[in-house]
Parts: structure tokens; sequence; C-alpha cells
């Protein structure tokens, strides 16, 4: 018997059809023994056309009447869930975020859970009840509703996990667990049956998104282990005790088992980059400084950064990406900045892609980035800049060349599922 | 300066172009200097769209888990509104009925407004501050979020006009008052500027679907004056101050003013009720007892009754009348009873209706029944069954004549509009 903290998506809640096939899910999980509590998304679309309305209403809306407008919909989940499973025979109640409460912190529509009481839900769980929790809300310390941010309940269930000390915490999503690659790419991607919060880190923030990266993060503070499944596996759905997703767990618990691990657990790709090089920058103290002190001002992420060896003496060439989306802005500064910098021309470059080879086991293995180097080379793909963490190392690119570098890695690496 | 309740329905709330001008109807109060709350539906439709979804869910839904669900549209509606008003430089907040709390009695789905907590309430209005309730919720004593029935929102507006001790609760709806008679049927029906309590209450039940019955019986018992006015006015609005609406106070106020007054306030037709006649009924003690207990006990509402004199000696004729939903559970009962009451014949009757005098006038002048007599007989109408109260006389006549009887006693009391 195991107390299990489940949670299911906007796509798994979207209309009574399938919150009635979430609920023999949940049931088959307190038939089998185990303490339940559910965290749930509001229908799919719901939040976008709650949302809208608050735009429509003003541009500049309150973030927390948008918090009271926007709550309602996980709300409405809520209580269609018990009853469903009240309908079903399973004994259940809602417990909205006030309720219990869910005390937060921080601004309206942003906030961050800071403590869940979990008394009554712990007593609520062992009396066979199943409790249910709205996600992505709670109280804010103003006594009024506050919400996390867009897709803030995974980090809903997982602080729900953590509260009641439960002993896994189950995502439901639309993909059935976590793959070395993007399936849609690489065919023979194979499904992880576990992989460790960093490298589930480093995979989300490069592009697979099956789990919202704040989650990940407080699962491994909290230590919650987390499974990733899918809640459309139709009618041969697994027993309530086995574990047919991805588990992601803490690094302790993967090196026990650390006969099955791989050495590179996935390959993530993001095109949303883009690179800007600085020509003939000055070679000379301060002058890197007066390049990202603004950016970082304007809260501008810079990811990869490279500098050129001066092709003339004194001079240098800079290289670094930032986030598409913030390139316009990024040019901006750097040209009010031309001046001080001292540099010659300013290049911007969408036409990139990041490829990250992700995964715990080169901590202890040397080789890793050459294979990837030598294996990309022979293909004539071209590295435009490279770095590197404990877990990771990824290259730039140019764009075009994405799929092809993902497959060449994905084999390179013996990630390839066996026919 | 006044305290002003102001409450807007479905309609009203349809949608954010209708908020926003609402907003703008509230924004006039609070700029000529009134302190002002509002009580809102949800959104015309949305209701019973999250109705649907509990009745999909199950048939026999928690009721409970009912009123978490329908609870948010008021919720949504609350925030929008507070959005909208900041938005046109008003100060304005929403205090959801947990938050307040609005606290509430008896069965979720059909709670009873017990205390509205208003310590909060009076001072953020004193600042200033427009205050945003959602109609229809509180909080019941078991910690849950409680609805009020279908409706409900009239009541709640009426529940916090009391709490604030408001000068008036002004009600907005898709009529700009009420009417001596529906303006349907008769073209000269005239807005009414004031009428009382107990008159509304009888022209309510009767027909006149302005205002939830409930909430005028809670404005009677707390002595809290309603405005019910129109929010489709157009850009021709009345100022602040002025009262376009139709008012509706105690007798006291009434009578201060007895010079305005009509004898007749309304004339009102329902064309809901079903007759019944049992013939050759014993007319022996205990016999009409017989009839009428086992109704009472289905809590199946008898209105008229009249017993006419037996035609056989030893014998009588028994005619009443129920709610038409009713009638098939009412004729079971009967069938049922039948060697009990001893009746020889049971004659249902739907093509009847039923038509009011209401006046608190009748009480000090005498000849208002047989006004209404004449009037009908002179047109050839035939009157059924009569029952009469202190402030009201009805009539029962043969459906199809609904339309004349309403015509003439409308001209034959003298409410006519001149043109």
């Amino acid at each position: 018997m195991a107390r299990i903290v489940m949670k299911f998506g906007g796509t798994s809640m979207a209309g009574i059809e399938r919150i009635r096939r979430v609920a023999q899910l949940v049931k088959r999980q307190a038939d089998a023994g185990h303490e339940v509590a559910v965290v749930v998304s509001a229908m799919a679309g719901e939040t976008d056309r709650l949302v809208n309305f608050c735009r429509e209403a003003s541009s500049l809306y309150d973030p927390a009447e948008y918090d009271v407008v926007v709550a309602s919909g996980e709300q409405v989940t809520s209580g269609l869930l018990a009853i469903a499973l009240q309908s079903i025979g399973a004994k259940a109640r809602s417990w909205l975020g006030w309720q219990l409460p869910v005390r937060t912190i921080e601004a309206h529509s942003k906030a961050r859970i800071e403590e869940i009481e979990s008394d009554a839900l712990i007593s609520a769980m062992q009396s066979g009840e199943i409790a249910i929790i709205p996600g992505f809300q709670g109280l804010s310390d103003d006594g009024r509703v506050a919400t996390l941010g867009r897709g803030g309940s995974d980090t809903s269930a997982v602080a729900v996990a953590a509260a009641v000390k439960a002993d896994r915490c189950d995502i439901y999503t639309d993909v059935d667990g976590v793959y070395t690659t993007d399936p849609r790419i690489v065919a023979k991607a194979r499904k992880l049956k576990q992989l460790t919060f960093e490298e589930m880190l480093e995979l989300a923030s490069v592009g697979a998104k099956v789990l919202q990266t704040r989650s990940v993060g407080l699962a491994m503070k909290e230590n919650v282990r987390i499974q990733v499944l899918s809640s459309f596996t139709g009618d041969d759905a697994p027993p309530a005790d086995s574990l047919p997703g991805t588990l992601i767990v803490s690094d302790d618990e993967v090196e026990e088992s650390e006969m099955e691990r791989q050495l590179i657990s996935g390959i993530a790709y993001d095109k949303n980059e883009a690179k800007i090089t600085l020509t003939r920058v000055p070679d000379k103290p301060g002058a890197v400084a007066a390049i990202f002190i603004p950016l970082a001002d304007a809260a501008i992420n810079v990811d990869m950064i490279i500098q050129n060896v001066g092709r003339d003496k004194g001079e240098t060439d800079v290289t670094f990406t930032v986030p598409q989306a913030d390139l316009p802005r990024a040019l901006d500064l750097l040209d009010q900045a031309q001046d001080e910098i001292g540099y010659n021309r300013l290049i911007p470059d969408t036409n990139v892609a990041k490829i990250s080879v992700v995964g715990v086991g080169m901590r202890s293995h040397a080789g890793v980035a050459s294979t990837m180097f030598s294996a990309l080379a022979d293909r004539g793909v071209n590295i435009q800049a490279i770095t590197t963490s404990e877990i990771k190392v990824s290259v730039l690119i140019e764009e075009d060349y994405t799929e092809l570098a993902v497959r060449v890695l994905h084999t390179a690496y013996g990630l390839d599922a066996e026919d």
C-alpha cells in the first residue's frame, strides 16, 4: 500500500467523457488499497478563454482579479471529478486552494507555493477518501486567491506530494513517458524507464516539453519521485502497481540501479535561440562586461558565449546566444551601447539550433564530447559554439541541420531502439 | 451621499462589452459620492452550462460538489467587473463568498444566507473602494462553498444591502421596472413608481417575473428598499441620483405618500395552474381532510379551494387548483385514495388561468371585488372560483379568456396609461 498523488492535465480533463476515464484510472489506484490525492488542471482551452476575458476587460488587468477569474477553471474540474468518482462508487471530495489552504507567497498571477497544510488532507486520505485538489492555485498572504502562472498544476502536484509525503507523484499527460529524443524526428526513440531530476531539468529546458521545469526543480528539492505516464492508454491500461511510464528520481536512487544506466539519457534540441556576433571588439579589460551588463539589466538571458581569437592585434569577435523572443530588445540595447563597447559590426542570426546531449553517466566517463564532435563532423555538420555542464554538452549549429544532428547523435550514443 | 447596493443579472453580465457598460453604471454612482457594493450573476447561459456538466457527470450528483462547480460562474464575473472598473479609473475589488464570508445554513445547492460579516466590506466601501460580490453563493458551516439555488443572486443583493445597512438595493434587469400588468398584453400598461413589498410578493408569485420571490420576502423582513430598473437604458441613462425605476418599499413609507396611491397596483395572471374537481364527495366530517392530507404530505401546494353546495343530499362537489407541474402526481394520489375519500368522479382541467387584482389600497376601500366581478361579467367571462386576501382578489377563469380579462380589469381599475 502506498500514498500516491496523481496529476491530470487539461487534455485529460477536456469534457465529461474524459473526466469519467480519469475517474476510472483514479479509482483503480484506490481499489488497490493506495491512499490517493488527485491534482487537476482546467479543461483544455478553458484557461485561455478566461485569460482572454481578462485581456478584453483591460490590457492592464489587476493580477489579483485575474487570479479570481482564472482559478475558476480548476475549481470546476475538481468538483466534476469528485462527482464522477462518487458516481462509480468511490469516496471523494474536492479541497479548494483556500480550504486546505495551499499558502502561496510573492506576486499574484505568478505566486509560489510556500506551504500546504496537510493534516485534514492526510486524515481524509487515510479514511479512504480520495482528495481532489485544483492545481495552479492557492491562498495568498493577503487572504485572496493566487495562481502560480501557466503550467503551474505540475508544480501543485509535486507540492501536494511533498506535503503528504507521498511515495510517488504520477503526472498523466498526453505522452506515455520521457523519450530519448523527439519521436517525431527519430522513429527509433526509446521511452526511458528512469532518469534523474537533473537530467529531466536539462531535457525539459532544452525542448522536451513533458513537465514544467519549476515542478522538476521542486521535486528535486523535496525529493519527490515523479512518474510521467499517459492517461490515454485505452482499456488495456496496466494494473495499478506497475510503473509503465518514466520514473524521475534522485541521483542516489539511480546509483543503486547503476547496471541499467546508459551513459547518455537523451538528445534535446532547441530552435528558439538566436545568435549575435559583435565584430572587432577591443580586446581590453571591461569590454566584455560592457556587452553583457546592459543585457542582464534588461533580464535577457544569455546562454552560450564564445570569444574568438582576435584577427587583428588588440581586437576580438564575441558571439553569444539569447532567446529569439528577446532578440529585438537585445539588438536595440547593443546598438545604443555601440560607442561604449566599441565594436565594429552587430550580426544577428536566427538560423541556429542548439543540440544537447544529456546524461549523468558522463560524469564518470571521458570521451562524451569528442564522440559528439566527431559524429557531427563525419556528417558535415559545422559546430558554431559549444557549452558544457557536468551532465550536458551542447553545440550550436545551423538550424537546417537540426534533425540530421539529432539522428546522428541518437545513433552514435547507442540510443536507437531495437526492432 | 448614500450607501447603495447594485445588482446585475446574467443578461447584463453576458460578455465583456456588457460588463464594461455595467462598469460605467457603477462608476457613475461612485462618482456621485455614493458608497457602492455590487452583486453580480454569472454570464447568461454559464450557470446552465455548469449545471449540465454536473448532470452529465452523474444524474445523482453530490450537492456540495455541484456548488463547487456552479459557484465558479459568479466568481468569474466578479473578477472581470473589478478589472473593468479599474480600467476606467475606479477603485474596486472582488470579495468572494468565503472571503467575507457570506455564512449560509441548510443544504448545499439550496442554502439560505444566515449572516454576512460586513466589517471589512463597510470599511472598504467607506474608503471609496467599490466592493464586488458574487451573488448566489456563500460559505456553508462545513467550511465549503454553498449556493442558494437558481435566481439566488437577487437574494444575495438584498442580504448584502441589509448587512451594510444600505439606503437602497438597485436591481438591474432587462426590464425598466414593475408594470401595472404585462405590457405584451396591455399596450397601455404603466410603469409603477412605487409599490409595497406585499404587493410585489403577490405580483411576483402570480406571474410578474421581475424579482425572485425569496428576495422580496427578505427585503420585507429586513426593510431593505429595492429599486428595479434596467441596465439597458442607452447613453441617455439618468443621473446617479434620480430614481428612474420602480421603488419597492414598506407599507409605512407608502402611507406617507398616500396621495399618489392607486387603489390597485397591478393585474397579474398565471396560466400554470390546473383545476381538479371531485364529484359527489360525502358531505361528512373528515371527507375534505381525506382529500388534502395526502396532497400536503406530497408537498403539493393547493391554492384555490371551493366546495359547491351539494346537489343531492349528503353529497358535495369539491374543486381546487394545484400547479400544473404537480397535476399528474396529484391525480395519482387522489386515485389511490378514492375509496377513502368516497368521491364519484375525478375531473382534471388544465384549461384555466388565475387572474389577480393586487393593491394595498383595497384594505381601506370596499367594492374592489364587486368591480372585478361585474367588469368580467359584462364581457361574458365566467368565474369558476374566487380567493381573496387582504391585498388581492383572484379569480379562476377559462384560459382562453386570459388576455381579455387582463385588459378589461386594467381599464376597469383606471390603470391605463394616458396617451
